[in-house]
């Protein structure tokens, strides 16, 4: 691991330097969105879905394949047959109507700290891909360092709010240990809100662990530190790994995003309607669970929406029917009153290219205007989620700074002022030179080009892929690495260099 | 002019193979929308615009530069002082009150036919830009084969309703015979609802007379065949040129895209409340005047929203601003009972790249959710509407089909059915082979690569930009024009040689 003490570059003096000759990026809040969200569904329409997910929990039921969970439900008075679980409605909503539904979301800076539910929105970082496609273009399996790097432009980015904990998969670290490089390096890299490893039982304690030594035991009780992201087999299948993790993070009061993966027409019908049905009984018995572990414990109705290739069988991304899955789930979960969560800004694309921008901007407006409070894979997918692009990464974090203007929607003005230029100005004028147009610039992507073609072919012919690449270098070395007391860090690094031993065993 | 008799290629036989051996396009209808229009705004917002745009034209006034309109305006009981216009808010209402809320566009051919107003919306091809980037993906000025070509690629679009009437600006005809070539291509080359120069009076007039040979004289008296694009002078100036083509188009019956053309920042204030008041003050103005010069004639109230770069001054297409501006000129064109026009689809990037597909993207998505019904640059355009990309244009126009799938919303479903298929299948199976799968299979983006990164590389690792032009000459490749009488075609060769002849001397 690229320990803090090996990097001196990065403390002290060059650290000054660059605080000074690059200021500090100016962090965008929690997104508190104004505009949507898009119901539709009429009450009546709410009902039916309601009904169907009920049905296919009371009848068909679904299958925990862990034995804990099995013994849990059957204690709670659910019906259970070897792994299926059937669970009555009454039962069913009564346990979810103890999920809160919001929460303040802290990082280890209380300036960084967040909010997720009700109107709140948060941006989190890419999750998983064990491809990169570099600085220089060109894909790799990804490393620790690339991790560590995605970590370091969240930490930079004005709007990434979570930089998350796997922001691409570290094939150079042995399995046992990734977690412990993972979440210390979430945690020192950066001091905003983290998520937690699902990558077994004792990965999941670890995190919790760690997330102890960093934030203090009373305060991790009380107030949420990390968030786990737990896939749902669909259909209807929730497996021991997961359910694992689920218990530890649940009991330590700590919420997951319980997650339906759904490839729409192979792992449900083809249908908007009937496979949000079918994962709304899946995320919701999955949220029941977690109130049986914990009751009240904060906790999020996750799903991953893609459609599927009739030709191929490959997933798509960006089309219209999980676009309109994407109001539908959020639909139902403000009809429960729980947060809800999902993926964006990903494509089928192998490069950062026309189709790229398409498919993540066409996803991301379905899961803002469905009125997400948990926006996961913020940045960078490219490749079926199989890849992470540094360009991309770069784009997509500035595209998310366009989105928080817009969905913060209109700003309070002072109409008769502007009247007053207006009448100034009159026929045939410009408005360059007022008070107002210089005291409210017009929000720019400082990625976008707007220069002429001849100013553009002067400076090199640069399409968005290479320009993306140039601003993700500047970020990693404009990067400052925020503060930890001597002594957390002393405790972390004890914490993880324990855990390395006893693991490589 | 690349006339039909000098290409015998696409007709006959070569064109009866094309259409065996390539089905014809499953056309999309008119969209009608069932997202949507997010309202921004509450009551009193709505009544504060208005008072302001009523203000606006009351004190400051407004500027026709044209003593025609000045005449008609002092007629009708305006306050006219040298060019300015000032119009109480009785009249002005009382003139905007009479403009028809929606109505069927017809093209020749009837099943083309397709409806603007209420919420109903048509996608329109680009328009007027000097460059193309051909199909070998280099910028060029362009030709009348390019228009020509655009036209086709309309013709052969499932969502392109309306092929436009100048989808490139053909550098190689002299401007005065310029608009015959257009007018005809259109007419010939589709049979979807075209629409009309403005280059001058005269052009205006001799593209109401061809439409006169193409649809009748009864015909075009009731019906709208035609809708011209007419620009604003923001702030505040409406120019002889356009006036001259708008008195023309109105007086035969014929709607005019009334529009201001704003950069917000420099043309308006910047500021989405007080730019919206501006322009709201200016397509009234010009809707206005549209009704004393014919009652009842049919208008659209039209808008051009873009940002500029404080730093540069170039425009910037695709921030959030225009975005707002276009949901709340969208809510004013309904609290006036108008339809409304805007611009999609359009980038300051030089090549169709990552940054074209979120420009055009975002762009779109507030046009569609603020109800737009007739969207103009609905394909193609790059380098900030001063080029065409062949590549993008099909790609934009594949786009097209999925909003068009997505804003019309849920279908209905048995519900039941497909319960019955989760019951049958249950946990762990998949849904491909379902009849209902079959029956409902995802909407596809034939240009979108979802193939494994093995796959595309082994396939030569082609970006969007090439995909695109790939597909573009596909398009042309088994383009078949469609049939028109021979008597219609004869007169049309007929009115445009003796114009073309009058004009040359």
């Amino acid at each position: 691991m690229a320990d803090t003490k090996t990097r001196p570059t990065r403390g002290g003096r060059a650290a000054r330097i660059a605080a000074r000759t690059n200021p500090p990026p100016v962090y965008l809040n929690t997104l508190h969105s104004k505009i949507g969200p898009i119901d539709l569904l009429g009450p009546e329409g709410v009902e039916e879905i309601h009904n169907a997910a009920m049905t296919i929990l009371e009848t068909t039921g679904i299958e925990f394949r862990d034995p804990t969970a099995l013994a849990d439900w059957k204690r709670a008075g659910a019906d259970v047959q070897d792994q299926r679980v059937r669970v009555g409605r009454d039962m069913l909503m009564e346990l979810i109507g103890s999920i809160p539904n919001g929460w303040a979301y802290h990082g280890r800076n209380a300036e960084r700290s967040t909010r997720v539910g009700g109107r709140d929105t948060v941006f989190a970082n890419a999750y998983g891909a064990p491809f990169v496609y570099g600085l220089d273009g060109v894909r790799r399996p990804s490393t620790l360092q690339d991790a560590q790097n995605f970590f370091k432009m969240a930490q930079m980015s004005q709007a990434m709010h979570v930089p998350g904990i796997l922001p691409v998969e570290p094939q150079d670290v042995p399995i046992p240990q990734r977690h412990l490089d993972l979440v210390k390096s979430a945690l020192t890299l950066t001091d905003k809100p983290v998520m937690g490893s699902v990558l077994s039982e004792t990965a999941a304690r670890d995190t919790v662990e760690m997330m102890r030594i960093v934030h203090g035991e009373d305060f991790i009780e009380k107030n949420v530190v990390v968030a786990a992201l737990l896939n749902c087999n669909t259909p209807l299948v929730w497996d021991e790994t997961m359910l694992q993790s689920l218990r530890v993070y649940a009991a330590a009061n700590q919420p997951c995003l319980l997650t339906p993966f759904v490839l729409a027409g192979a792992s449900t019908p083809a249908s908007p309607l009937g496979g949000v049905a079918l994962l709304i009984a899946e995320a919701l018995a999955g949220l029941a669970y977690s109130q049986i572990i914990r009751r009240g414990c904060p906790m999020v109705l996750g799903v991953a929406l893609m459609g599927v290739s009739m030709k191929t069988g490959a997933p798509m991304m960006g089309s219209p029917e999980p676009g309109l899955m994407n109001l539908l789930v959020g639909q139902m979960a403000r009809h429960y009153g729980v947060p809800w969560r999902s993926c964006t800004m990903w494509t089928g694309a192998k490069t950062p290219d026309l189709q790229a921008g398409y498919d993540s901007a066409n996803t991301m407006w379905s899961v803002l205007l469905g009125g997400c409070n948990f926006v996961v894979h913020s940045a960078g997918f490219v490749e079926g989620a199989l890849g992470v692009s540094y360009s991309k990464w770069v784009h997509d974090a500035i595209q998310l700074e366009g989105y928080h203007r817009f969905f913060s929607g209109l700003q309070s003005e002072d109409l008769g002022s502007i009247l007053g230029d207006i009448a100034g100005i009159g026929p045939g004028g410009h408005f360059l030179g007022t008070d107002h147009t210089r005291e409210n610039p017009m929000h720019m992507n400082i990625l976008q080009n707007n220069d002429s073609y001849e100013q553009w072919e002067a400076e090199g012919s640069r399409n968005a892929d290479l320009v993306g690449r140039d601003a993700a270098q500047k970020m990693l070395d404009t990067y400052v690495k925020p503060p930890m007391p001597d002594d957390v860090a002393g405790a972390l690094n004890d914490f993880v260099a324990k855990k390395r031993a006893a693991y490589a065993n």
